[in-house]
């Protein structure tokens, strides 16, 4: 059920207009017509295609302080290794009244650059709505991308700022939860960003020349592969240690197959793959 | 396009009225209106329901000589450890004008089996078609299943028989083609086995706990982890030294993704995605 709020903001910027931005913008559109939603990026083309398109209700390339004269919540939809020199160069130029949220995949390297200023830590509240797509460009922009889906928002001590934010994100009908950056990345590190390495070996242990050979399950499991090669190496890399650790796990559950197929363990290959199929079936299709 | 034939079977009988065998039954009713499709199965009650479900023309819970009299196609739609002794079953008891086929995800164990007697190494040809679904049961069959997907057919010295069983899965729309059981064996185990192994140990990665903070890619990835793990312990363990060599493929994987990592060979990460993201982009969605 969408949670609409008669108070939402009165202008949101969004830095950075792709897939992402451009869904929170549509988002935005959608269910506060009387909320301004200011597109910001580098090509005046793309921001002008993405205004046509009515995500937008103006655009400009650069943030300025004038721009940020209007008391206004900042959302900066860059890729990961982009967003902590983003959000302190905005902070610099910000007043008070302004609070910075994002909504990058990985949160510990963000807040921990983020702070390292402390006007920037003082504005900023990082969040990571879990939701997305394999295909990129705000042409694939989706209103309801982040309707039901949980979005984590990094607890601050700041309550009053911390809870505009998370007001913003459930305005878009996101389930907000809040934990710390570190408990964030190790979660993520095994719910997304080992699933992408493991679509990615999958892809690449076929050859081309059996990809004819390949049914719907080898789709099912490969599509994210097909994600942002550069977005998802600042991601596997901006949560360097977590995915380090979750590609452990992963190789020691596949020793597990490969050592009860070898022992001919034909009852352990069938629990490894009951204790899978019964963990699956608690999320639906 | 249906490639539809003017010559079909008068009669085919399916062994296991289940996802694969319903929908065999589903395309040949569809298609070929004239032609009797009897279902052969345990229970009588799921065989009724099936026929009322209008896939089958009849129904019987064993195959008998009398059965067998009219000049029929055999298709066994078992789980495939038990295909080559119900095929062997079969072909003892059936004439020379009577092929049987299958449509099992491994071949080398099936066709050796089989093999060791002479009679069902006469009418026995091999097949695979290379579509499915992780639900079981022939409620999920549907008549376009097997709709311009590939079928590999296991190519014998009897060419009569083996073009009748070719004709028989281009009839359900079937893209054949023919190789060697070893040649399937090796393909399939990179192309659908190992991709399972993958769903699964994605999804065993994940503790419980850890379930909502999943989002789309997680569940693309993990959604074949679902299917029938009894099903899956027999191809597994049916294709035995091509699944651990395949495992070993993806070990090999894990760990170039794990050093780029370990050593800060961001380049190297990029590489590995990258080749991934292009060598799926020649698949569709």
């Amino acid at each position: 059920m969408p949670e609409i709020h008669s108070k939402f903001e009165d202008c949101v910027i969004v830095v950075g207009v792709g897939l992402i931005g451009g869904s929170i913008a549509a988002a935005i559109r959608q269910r506060y017509p009387a909320c301004e939603v200011i597109g910001v990026g580098r090509c005046e083309k793309r921001l002008a295609a993405a205004k046509a398109a009515g995500l937008l209700t103006d655009f400009t390339t650069s943030v300025t302080e004038n721009l940020l004269q209007r008391s206004a919540l900042v959302v900066v939809c860059l890729p990961v290794d982009l967003i902590a020199a983003e959000v302190t160069r905005i902070a610099l130029l910000a007043g008070d009244d302004v609070t910075i949220t994002d909504a990058g995949s990985v949160k510990q390297a963000i807040c921990k650059q983020v702070a390292a200023n402390e006007r920037s830590q003082r504005l900023f509240v990082g969040a990571h709505p879990i939701a997305g797509g394999e295909q990129g460009g705000f042409e694939y922009a989706e209103a309801d991308l982040f309707s039901q889906k949980v979005c984590v928002v990094v607890d601050t001590a700041d309550e009053a700022r911390t809870d505009r934010v998370k007001r913003f994100w459930r305005g878009l009908e996101c389930d907000v939860v809040t934990m710390t950056a570190s408990e964030h990345d190790r979660t993520l590190a095994l719910t997304s960003h080992l699933p992408h390495v493991m679509a990615a070996v999958t892809t690449s242990a076929v050859g081309p020349e059996n990809l004819p050979m390949t049914g719907s399950g080898f789709r099912d499991v490969t599509r994210i592969a097909a994600g942002d090669p550069s977005l998802w190496r600042a991601i596997l890399t901006g949560n360097r240690d977590e995915v380090i650790a979750a590609i452990k796990v992963a190789e020691r559950l596949l020793v597990d197959y490969r050592t009860a197929l070898e022992t001919l363990d034909d009852d352990g290959i069938e629990s490894l793959l009951r204790a899978a199929a019964e963990h699956r079936s608690q999320l639906d299709a």
